[in-house]
């Protein structure tokens, strides 16, 4: 029998939020378990192929939604086939060098439909998501770091590539505007949804910027549904270099002080005790632990996606390695 | 009750030859006769967004194919919408200027899939074609003119762009490389063809150049399918300044001596003497004539789609305005 690649039912409606590698992650495992997706995705990133369009255009960056549209693709030929053509690169010795033509193909629909969340839907009903891909923000954000280096001091550094990329310590973090415009499909379905995803991804550029903009931390706090943090497995590295896992979750709640989660996800091998601190200080917080292997184990830092989808599963049903102590 | 927009019906086996607007005036009237039809599609073109990416990249260039599938375009939202997209051009101040998404598409679909015919059929599919769209050679061509210039003597014009758009009078033209390699699809789309159309189109640069190509040319000649030669409405314009009908038919009959046309479709306006040396000159090569209003009437060189599916009916039912005489 093949492995079922994605859920025949409706599922739970979900919400994820994130950008990049570690939204994906998230994604191509909550579709093992739900139709009811919808990705909202940092339009931040100033880098490669979306930066140089962001540069030429006026227009929202396109990666992040496009790698999220990829991870939702059908799991047909037809499906899998056009999630590779969206996610094809061009190699040249010219202009297209390193140019992606899912980049292209949403700032065309953009430019000739003028809603960039029709367009959006459009490339959706192209690759058979099941799910939508909702954009953080109808303008394109900028991410500026107050970045502090042992024995240098401080600097400003702006631009999510650049940020992402720092390995001095991110002292504050700041979006560009700081109130920008935010689609009603955005606030609706975290109004609406039963399960909030947060995490994984890059944390000051992916994460963090979502609980940064009022109008979306406030949607956040205010829904009813229940809220889940999902661990990086390579805290520590780059952008965070030095902090553990407690670090990151005092870096997300503190910047949302009204948010609270109900489960975090973490993978014991991510932290330097196995997570025993970790536990204790979501506990501390009043938030549910379940503590598992969710990597695939072969040394670098990537989920597996049935791991994270028994993951969600668990969290989903109740299931917790580390319940807290009421 | 809406105009129905294309056959219904299966209809006959038809091949169209020719590149660019030529090509998409045949195709936008024979997709109301029928879905069984394919066109062959030239791959010379050097100029714009096809030049640049041909020059980047070892590709065949895309832009005359992408004109094509989007003249054969489902008439719904889905099909519209994607048409749309597909012949959408970036407008900015840098590398993507002038750039259209459908060659971007047709061209990672290429890398992809490695497949020329595969790709294009994926694109079809896309747009819902009825129809299939083959490049007329499985390399890039080039094409060389030898050109006068009264009072100048000669000169060589390489590459499709300058050659269509020469003003002098083109002595000789050749196909580079001259036996490229050529379809297996192409091949038996002919042979299996009950009527094949010539033209409208550049005649130099999008009608000539498909029997210049030996392989082609004796499928042409041997194939059972009766053939139509459709004139321009500006004959006489750029390329062909100072000839007349007469001149054109001579010119792909010339070429291609072995080549039988069985109908000629011309409108009376576009010729001076309102088509009686045409007329004359068709029936002298046994060839029925259908003189005929086909332009929109607007006083730009455009063929009406209904008016030129109209002609061409009427031919596949032997009906013409000027019968030859046997």
């Amino acid at each position: 029998m093949p492995t079922p690649l994605r859920s025949r039912t409706r599922g739970p409606k979900v919400v994820a939020f994130g950008g990049g590698h570690g939204l994906s992650a998230s994604l191509n495992a909550l579709r093992h378990l739900t139709r009811d997706l919808t990705a909202v995705v940092t339009v931040a990133d100033n880098g490669g192929s979306s930066g140089r369009l962001r540069a030429e255009m006026p227009i929202l960056p396109p990666g992040d939604l496009r790698m999220a549209l990829s991870a939702l693709c059908e799991d047909s030929e037809w499906g899998v086939t056009w999630r590779d053509v969206v996610q094809h690169r061009f190699t040249s010795e010219g202009d297209m060098d390193g140019h992606s033509l899912g980049n292209f193909l949403i700032v065309a629909l953009w430019q000739l439909l003028d809603d960039p969340i029709a367009a959006l839907d459009y490339v959706g009903e192209l690759l058979g998501t099941s799910g939508r891909v909702l954009p953080m923000a109808l303008e394109p954000l900028d991410i500026e770091a107050l970045v502090s280096f042992p024995g240098e001091g401080t600097r400003t550094i702006r631009g999510q590539a650049d940020v992402a990329a720092t390995t001095g310590h991110v002292e504050t973090l700041r979006v560009i505007p700081p109130e920008p415009a935010i689609a009603r499909e955005v606030l609706d379905s975290i109004d609406e949804a039963e399960w909030l995803v947060i995490g994984p991804g890059s944390w000051y550029t992916s994460v963090l910027p979502h609980v940064k903009i009022p109008e979306l931390r406030e949607a956040i706090e205010h829904t009813k549904a229940r809220k889940i943090l999902t661990m990086n497995l390579a805290a520590g590295r780059s952008e965070t270099v030095g902090l553990t896992g407690v670090d990151l979750l005092n870096i997300v709640c503190d910047a949302a002080p009204g948010l609270a989660f109900d489960a975090l996800i973490a993978d014991p091998s991510a932290e330097r005790d196995g997570g025993k601190a970790l536990t204790s200080a979501a506990h501390e917080r009043g938030i549910d632990v379940l503590m598992r292997m969710v990597s695939t184990g072969d040394g670098t830092p990537t989920h597996d996606p049935l791991r994270l989808a028994t993951a969600y599963r668990d969290v989903f049903n109740g299931v917790f390695t580390h319940p807290r102590k009421d």
